[in-house]
């Protein structure tokens, strides 16, 4: 068993908010993260994949099959854009590091199976100093 | 002559957009980076001083008051903010890394001639393959 | 289960010398790390905790406490200090990175598991070469 | 149980590519990377190492032992090298980094077994998108 | 005068050669640099093109072109490549690390001096240790 | 003219301290950086040369003399040194970043202008947030 990773980056806002509360709940829980016209951040999406080398070619799975799933399925629709409220697939949950991470799995995990490997790991990097992992359960 | 170098970040979105344009000209000129709500980034500004080594202390300036005078004027009013909305002394421009790199001279630099020593340089990487520097003319 | 990882820096300078050990035993063994009046580094210490995500944050933990935990318990007891002399829990042991790192667990792992996460992992990078991790057990 | 990690670092020529396949097929398959002549990478080679911590020294394992292994019997056969050609321990195989990764396993696991701790990890880090782990099994 | 820098990459192999010198001679002034089969890094080349701020946008020039700049005349002659052999444009000079940024520099001029800006760096990063700066004159 | 650059690093620990002060004026001038006992840092110096490319080498001058004179005349006199003690042409002054740049530069000046090419900027990175460049006058 052999884990390789692919980076992929994305600049997006977002706003951390819980429409539930008041805004002055909102402030003492989340403090400048939840500014009503958003924040933005350069994130790093490090995708972990697990499988069985192929003696024919070294690879656990093409590299280049691996970002093109990445940029397909993720990049393209959260790079340059606002997390709150341009992309479908996280429209009803908090845009925090962690939710992300979660969302982002339950997307790739079922396209990388497909190619005879596994996701292991999704690891978002925030800012140098942040960073969350999930690993799927 | 030695130059001494302070680096800060902040969270940040903005939105790249001329108000005198359409819509398509903004998409045409500025892509993804004209989306309506805004997008974000981790911005690093790294701000050069330069000046004598004062033979009491070692310093061209004490570090302390630099990183002071950064924050305060600067980091504490741009970070997780939304850089059209939210900051008084970023109304009338576009926010292009370029221009942020002229306005933070222009607030900076008096303050910082006012210690003895001269701003030299402002640098701000937006991203790990983008950045920008301003030399004051 | 996700896990959310906090950074903190500290510099400080540390001696790795067995004081039950001749100065030539001490130098065989620990080369110039046991010179006499110490050297130092710029540490990178790196904090695991792993929990489920809170559905009304969509946090592990809030990261603004973490940080406080980290920064109030060992960050402020350690940087800009000599490791050796001057922080008072690691009074009994030798300060090598592994060391630190026992150490530091130990303090933070009830403060931490108070919150309703618990502590994962204690990574600390003494230079760009070599770093050191411990998970409790 | 502590783990201590140390990186070190080469620059190599590869070139992947399976001999039993047509031109064509290769290019399909591996891309740019079945470039005739070869292409090269800066890698780094993180080696992880396992043990408890001996409380005369307050080491895993003396890091400078570890770095001797780590450069005598890979580095030094790597560091500007060709692998497809130049390294013996490596003839037999598309050098691909997930087969590094299994090679290097096998050449230092023994080594550094004999030192009273345990190898855990081999990661070696490609391109700063690209990466590769091997545990052994 | 503002000054915007992007940065690409590309990973090749070259070797450090002169043919007019016996091997022995060559080895005794490149090392093992001058391998006969090639060894190979991730290099860095960071643009810096310095000009005036167009009020219209912001910019100094179009960041998406610079970048189309770069790679359509650079990075697709570079990449994968062997840089003694593949590349039409380095054929006659020993590919060191200063000829590299000269001959970029001669490439990329003319091309950036035509959209209203002037090219004002190149820098080329080798390896972590080691990089080239060049001015144009 | 083409500029080129070598990076080294060192450990060390230093106190920042006016011998011709009181206590309690030191604390207010240095803060945490005049602890009894010292504090470290991992130092960064990188050292650049500038120089005419030889067109038999292709090399301004070759990396690896310039590395020897930085690791024979600095790095091995302060690496895991404290430098308030430990290094003779450091006795005289206050180990500040700035004063550790301009005695480099006059140790490394006249070795480096020996070779046919000329020191052109001492730069030392003291943490990832503080750094110094001196150019000589």
């Amino acid at each position: 068993m052999v884990y390789i990773q692919r980076r992929e980056t994305f600049s997006a806002s977002h706003r951390l908010y819980n429409s539930s509360w008041t805004e002055e709940k909102n402030f003492n829980v989340f403090g400048k993260c939840s500014n009503k016209r958003g924040h933005g951040h350069n994130f790093q999406l490090i995708v972990t994949v697990k499988g069985i080398v192929n003696p024919e070619t070294g690879f656990v799975m093409n590299l280049a099959d691996l970002k093109n799933i990445i940029v397909n399925n993720i990049i393209d629709h959260v790079d340059h854009m606002n997390l709150n409220e341009d992309v479908p697939f996280l429209k009803e949950i908090i845009p925090s590091t962690e939710n992300l991470a979660i969302v982002f799995w339950e997307v790739l995990s079922p396209l990388i199976n497909n190619q005879g490997a596994n996701l292991h790991c999704i690891r978002i990097i925030e800012t140098e100093n942040n960073s969350v992992e999930y690993f799927g359960k």
